[in-house]
């Protein structure tokens, strides 16, 4: 379908001027003019507007050679307050921002196995959200929108969660359970589309044009950006590289196939091939999977050989998945995230882009660069995200065209 | 960037009613404004501007219920010719169209191991372009471009072959080569981009967002349709599917790596695994690998066990291949086509479906359709594609807004 009726151009105009707003404030009308590829009189027009909503301000002059001093643009912190959540299968993180998606106030809660069950998880998130509300002080009216990544596959309008593997759910209508009891828009999602989407506003993604954000944790998958866009696919499950088969009848995986991805990098394989390794390594004893990662990590730095022989294996898988993600999408960038890819990144990135390299086709390898995610709380960062593009495209208040 | 200026929309809205005309005719204005999802008044001034360029013809009237017959509109076969080659390892496929994209006339020469170095290949190419326009009494002046797939890695804008692994080809400018003997316009890129944009104008990609073309012959790849459009990737190598590792430390590539896809689907790969089970099979001693594939796919579906076991362990890999493109692009259709695709899936398309939804998560696999190319010449019809493409969007013949 082609969206080219000029109620569409208008609100994609608004929606990517106030992308680039975020992406490089304080900016200028002529910078904007630059990076937007627009031409004046639309960007002019469109700032207008937006400094009428109260969203975008001007904060300040900024001296040019020779000619008028130039406005400079900014977003109203105070507009309005944003919330998200990142659910992950051990934790819950609950992170309040203001409207320029600064940090505010964060709120974690470690998530143990046995209360994992849908209704126990709703009645968590409904506490902790008027836990970080009080906390913060923030009246309950500022929130524009809260933002909740959650595992596995998501059906975002109904804002379902259709199937989180490592939690046998399915078909959870989560934010009709949310709704009953939290009088708020509620905006459902995954870690991997809030990654992309959070490098695509914030991160590695302003400015380029495809992107992969690669997320390995309990879980592992990918968000993709291609033309600037996040990349939903079909039915919102685009980018499901964990459970890409590595090896041919190999370890069973959560999501009832053989030899996933997943089964080798996530953090429970991971520590199932130190269990296979040496199976009464004293790693596998400490409290939860979180504990016994941190502690892998630590003694293959100190030079453990099994540790060490661990993380080896795991660069390696991590790297030829890397470079099938490579050789299909061909990205300028990826982004390596989550609790486990940070962890292994920081100490072993290295290690991952030479496998990677050693697997892909030279082109594509070479256009490409692998780098750690800088964005702190990337997976809240993108739910909110979501909350903030929705603001934006309903009306009155946002952006939408009427 | 932003692609929205006013001749951006105009250019835009040009060529995607001419694609719908393409995909649709005959179509009335009426139909092109449902299938569109453009004004009634763009659709009549595109309309009006593509009658003046004669490439679009009113070919008739159709009676409406209670209204004026409606002109219904084509495109105008003889407005001039195109020329799809498909240069294959094993074959080089000829085909003149007309303006429609019907084919006229095809040559094709069988490319034997020892006649593919570039010097040959050019002049293979010229001597045979000469030869069809001959043939098929066609002018030169008549020709408006020359679209020309070859396998591996292609700059399109230098017109350059960057590597073609599986003749060990390394920065070959191909179209320059060309060009200093052949005086029209050529349009270089690869199989697996030409596979889906001829899916994209004229085949299963019609009227949807997101597919996937997957070409198996001597190579192996996949060519990407995301939002209606040919995704290329960063440079222009997005689809490398063939080189997606498979099974770790596996056999040697062509690529220099080892255990991809390619080593264990493609025709040399799928010789290979007879080799193995059977050193002495006689299908081994056919003149070439298009014949011995043939061979081969006879004698499994006679039964003989050992052919059968090669076939089922190639539906296997292809299946779970699939499965992972199935996982990550999350498409409407997959198109299975090139020469031993189309032999495979002639005799076992419900295998490779079967193996595909082993392996693929429940809900963008339910989401898919897995079926063969119903496209005659479909990679030669691609190549002729990119030379439209290259005509309509440049003037002043073309639908190029100046």
């Amino acid at each position: 379908m082609i969206k080219h009726t000029t109620s569409d151009i208008r609100r994609s105009n608004r929606l990517a001027i106030l992308q680039h707003i975020y992406a490089s404030a304080p900016i200028s009308r002529q910078e904007l003019t630059v990076s937007s590829s627009l031409s004046q009189a639309t960007v002019a027009n469109v700032v207008t507007d937006l400094l009428g909503t109260g969203i975008v301000v001007e904060s300040g002059y900024r001296h040019s050679q020779g000619g008028r001093p130039r406005a400079i643009l900014g977003i109203n912190a105070a507009h309005g307050a944003l919330i998200g959540v990142d659910v992950a299968e051990t934790y819950i993180r609950y992170v309040l921002f203001d409207f320029q998606l600064l940090h505010k106030t964060t709120i974690e809660h470690a998530l143990p196995p046995e209360a994992n069950q849908p209704a126990q998880i709703v009645d968590c998130l409904v506490c902790s959200l008027n836990e970080l509300l009080q906390t913060s002080g923030t009246p309950r009216a500022k929130v524009v929108g809260v933002g909740i990544s959650i595992p596995g596959l998501v059906e975002r309008a109904g804002g379902v969660s259709v199937f989180a593997p490592n939690w046998a759910w399915h078909d959870v209508p989560l934010a009709a359970l949310l709704k009953a009891q939290i009088d708020l828009p509620i905006y459902l999602d995954n870690p991997l589309k809030a990654s992309a989407i959070a490098e695509q506003w914030f991160g590695a993604g302003r400015g380029i044009q495809n992107l992969v954000a690669v997320t390995l944790g309990t879980g592992v998958g990918a968000g993709v950006m291609i033309n600037g866009a996040l990349y939903r696919g079909t039915t919102n499950s685009a980018g499901e590289w964990g459970h890409t088969t590595v090896v041919l009848d190999g370890r069973p995986c959560s999501c009832g196939n053989y030899g996933c991805l997943e089964a080798y990098v996530g953090a429970p394989g991971i520590l199932q091939t130190l269990a296979e390794l040496a199976p009464g390594s004293a790693l596998l004893h400490y409290r939860d999977q979180t504990a016994s990662i941190t502690a892998l990590v630590a003694a293959a730095r100190q030079g453990d050989p099994i540790a060490n022989e661990v993380i080896q294996r795991t660069t390696r898988y991590v790297g030829v998945a890397l470079a099938s993600l490579i050789n299909l999408f061909n990205p300028q960038v990826v982004v390596i995230g989550g609790w486990v890819g940070l962890q292994l990144g920081h100490a072993w990135l290295p290690e991952l882009r030479a496998s990677a390299a050693r697997h892909a086709l030279a082109r594509p390898m070479n256009a490409t660069t692998i780098q750690l995610c800088q964005l702190p709380n990337q997976i809240s960062m993108g739910a909110a995200t979501f909350a903030l593009e929705g603001f934006l495209l309903s009306g009155p208040t946002g952006v939408g065209v009427h």
